[in-house]
């Protein structure tokens, strides 16, 4: 794969995952959404769909990482790291296109939601499901990035480390194929499923990013986009999603290692 | 693929298309079904399931495209228009026996429907989970085509582009084999939840027709049925869902030969 | 296929079948069971993956029609009919196995259902989802075979026609392998979710039973068993669930001669 | 497959399964988690895709049974009984981290449940979806393990025979390949919507266990762990999913040498 296919793929790949996956959250929990109140499973389907769209899409082009955990526990399993600027930075890019696209598909959607007196009125109210709950979160923040039910740093780190260990090592014990087509079709089903499966069972206390492109992309985009009544961007949160996937990450090799390799 | 059979196969695929995905919304909409209330997610992955049989159906007749976005995103892809009439006309003819046969499938529950009371003598009233709001629209028009729940042209164009864009450059990055046969089983199955992740991710603002003839067929047999309370078929509407998919199609085409080609 | 096989095969598969789907709709309407109030998706899933696990177990045994709507489309297409009894009476034969199978399972929830004043006390109460309206069903008559909830019988014989003939045209159309191993595993897998499609669409009017075995066979076990209080077995809608799938599957057959052939 | 793989595959995989499986009980019902309220089906499918990431991660490593009623099953049928061992000792040991790490995962949310007087205070309540009923069981032990709803022990037992029976019979007519790789890919994605099905079927009397280590493993975590207010571990209902699981194993190769070998 050629670094500027591998940026290009990333782009589009990470552009497509957060489209779908920061739509599902906007669908769940915006006013004049049809899929309003449609539930935590619609959120966890949404998230793994999205995931196999954009690696089906684009694995062929970029192998498909979508995610700088899946990128660096590759890199360590395979102790080659010349892509590894290529890959994240497309995949940062990548996910601040795909979170702009989000407010365009939804905008009028927002504009109702962050205009409403009963949610904006009243700072103690909960408008969206993975809004972060005890901090310095907007109204519609869950949209672009996650946060925590409960602040507690080691269990919020611990949570992320442990869903993206399981990820990554989903991914790892698969294998990328060795024609450079990335994941096979039937391995982005599967890789779909193992997020769904991560989402609905270790979401509940983060909201699993288990992606730091994925929070940290669409937070950038947060802290830019002139919204009204916005709120924070949570920044002092905003490590913990990148540094537990790439600590999760790394686990997931050494795990490979000791017993897979 | 003789231009008969391309015929015959998108007739009997977008019927059964349309029959399943038309069949859903009914069932969760309409008094008197046992799946009343069922929600968004059996919406989605219902609208899912019925392109998946659909397409597996009928890819070795047609190569089964059932959507006239689809068609043009490929032949602009392929640079081969001979077949295009067939595919729309197939497509259209279709949706409309689709949409009719849904009516039989669910005629006690529609005339149980319209003939309550509660549901058509107060306007303001919303019965239908798809239903277009603030406009002309009547108690069971969401069950033929598709209607925005904020009417504003451009966002819900850019919504409809959107997903289709995703729709169509997924279906074009998995490739219709040479042999004709179409999409394979398991492209089938990937396929619909490419959909149900549409669905469930951008189909909160306009009920994601991402499909010309999905939405056109279905609202001429509604203008067309002589149901009681029916109310009006929302034509001012109408043009969004055929040409926000078609623009989606093309720029699909279009990134495909940019960034895949 | 020797003719035991198919006999042992089409017992085994169906009632699995039956063990499965009865146990869906018991989990989802007895009191005191955890399932209680899971929905109209649940049951659609759950009737889904007992199709898909009993036609993954027994398809090398008996080619896995479980269904004599399949196995008469199939003898249609064909043109054999010497191993149709065999079929047809290991089916119904395994459906009565499954029914009595999910009283086992479910007698404790069987006997608190049967026996509160609340839900035996008033005949105009529903306690179950898929419980026939208007009739003379009883309280848990919809665990074990399907009932209309508006009786208006050529709607509920086209409702039924029309399911089957989607669900049997998917299964010729995916052929049956000549080895005599029947489905493949991935035909399991897509049969399995067009059956939660037929059932998420069609679903609504009448719970779709798409298959005489499965509607007949515990129809007839709900008549011998000594449950108490547990109503009339509704005969005088019996034929339906019988005829309407024959005649769907005798359609399938003809539309895939026409157009497939 | 040496003995060494299997022990450690078997850790690996249980862990992943229980961390997961464990998860979701835990998303779903604990206080403070996103998830919260998201009812049975994602109960059943987060279960489904624990299994699907545990058997794809590890069945190159061990052939993934991850369940004594598999591995007895197996070697039933297959005569051999050296490696039984290590797979059951690996199993109860994977599952016992599991069960560990999801109290981790969910560390804050534990404690705040825990530390709620309306949950604590009164003991008729019911907090757990899956929290056994009228016995001495603590307001979280249905994230470790199951209970019934109803006591009825030959009931009980007949479930979990049952269940384990589907279970281990769709194992068995899969096949496990012979260059000891174990579960294919496809196989396991039909083994996830397998026990989704079991689950949504037979799972609403008690919990369904159908796996011996994933109930006696995280019983006795929960008897050690010093968490406040935890409740008794209900070891007298113990031994039912032990017993009733190993002779469905055994009912299933019984079957599987009548009638398919």
């Amino acid at each position: 794969m050629s670094s500027s296919n591998i940026f290009i793929g990333e782009i589009i790949g990470t552009a497509v995952l957060i489209l779908l996956g920061g739509g599902v959250v906007a669908a769940v929990s915006l006013k004049k959404s049809k899929a309003r109140g449609a539930g935590w499973l619609a959120i966890t389907f949404g998230w793994g769909f999205a995931v196999m769209t954009a690696v089906y899409m684009t694995s062929s082009l970029s192998g498909a990482h979508l995610n700088p955990a899946v990128t660096v526990g590759i890199a360590i399993k395979d102790g080659t790291w010349s892509n590894v600027p290529y890959y994240i930075l497309g995949q940062v890019l990548g996910a601040m296109i795909g979170a702009a696209l989000v407010v365009v598909a939804y905008y009028g959607q927002f504009m109702a939601h962050l205009n409403d007196r009963e949610i904006i009125g009243d700072p103690a109210d909960k408008p969206l499901i993975e809004g972060s709950q005890g901090g310095n979160a907007g109204p519609v923040l869950g949209i672009f990035s996650t946060g925590p039910e409960i602040r507690i740093a080691w269990q919020n780190l611990a949570t992320e480390i442990l869903g993206t260990a399981v990820l990554v090592l989903a991914v790892l014990t698969q294998g990328l194929n060795a024609e450079g087509k990335g994941l096979s079709t039937l391995g982005a089903l599967i890789t779909a499923f193992v997020v769904v499966g991560i989402g609905l069972s270790l979401g509940g206390p983060t909201g699993y990013a288990i992606n730091p492109a994925r929070d940290l992309g669409p937070r950038i985009v947060h802290a830019l986009l002139p919204l009204p009544n916005k709120g924070g961007s949570d920044w002092s949160y905003a490590w913990i999603p990148v540094v537990g996937p790439l600590a999760g990450g790394a686990l997931a090799a050494g795990i490979y290692d000791l017993a897979f390799a």
